[in-house]
């Protein structure tokens, strides 16, 4: 595992306000920038909800931010930062695109591909490693999910007792 | 394992035929077709290069196809064909889109995450197992791949020797 520094913390930042404006949607609060060269690239918060896109988490659309940007799918000397760890999918993406390094913030425990449930990006099966480091602000992407879903709950039990339309 | 049916066999048909479009448009190639009852939901081929999309890979687009025609990113009840084993990536999509079931062409030994390299889909890790079978119609996928890269090994040869400017 690298280490996180003072910069990383700062771009967290930045994936962390990405992350509100998801929670603003109503989307679980997930965000995502990528960085390059000291400027942000490619940013997305989660979107599965209102693009109705399985694939539209935070991490895959910043990178298709970012490509875009470049005009090529390669993506290498970038890093890219998440609030939480990516999954198997955006693990997936991360590769493909040549990333250069993984800063993410809160562990994901069920679907956590990076160093959780799996290890895509450092087991060498795939033949090249991606570095990755977590932990990065990991208490507030916490809170934010805690937040949401303590939300949403309430929102649930308002609506079990009559209070509001079923969602 | 499930068994490859007489039907599989002919949506697969589907599969190569945007396999087929992906070659001409210079891309490597790989098509995807996504079924549900009796009809294609979504359908794409590889354009990775083409739409400089590190994330545009044929499932991933037929399954972004799929759930903008439904409205919605479930796609239960669905059965993907791919002419290649799925990558880490596809695997990943495929699980978060609640497909059904997956049928693919050519193994791919290098980056397959359904049975080769990984078993993402399999081997339970992720709480929800997508069944999942390899072979069907795999040596046309397979011949058509060779094709395509036998033709870039021969450009790449003209090029060299200073017969085609280098691509």
């Amino acid at each position: 595992m690298l280490s996180v520094t003072r910069r990383d913390e700062a771009w967290m930042g930045e994936a962390l306000r990405e992350a509100e404006g998801a929670a603003v949607a109503g989307e679980v609060p997930i965000g995502a920038v990528i960085v390059c060269d000291g400027s942000v690239v490619g940013r997305a918060s989660n979107g599965r909800e209102r693009w109705a896109d399985p694939t539209a988490h935070a991490e895959i659309v910043a990178i298709r931010r970012a490509a875009a940007a470049f005009g090529r799918w390669q993506l290498d000397g970038t890093t890219l930062y998440s609030t939480v760890e990516p999954c198997v999918m955006c693990a997936g993406a991360i590769w493909h695109a040549r990333i250069a390094r993984v800063v993410y913030g809160a562990t994901e425990p069920k679907t956590g591909a990076v160093h959780s449930h799996y290890e895509l990006l450092s087991d060498g099966l795939l033949g090249r490693v991606v570095p990755s480091v977590g932990g990065c602000r990991a208490d507030e992407s916490a809170a934010l999910l805690g937040r949401f879903f303590e939300s949403r709950r309430r929102d649930a039990r308002v609506a079990e007792s009559g209070g509001l339309e079923n969602r």
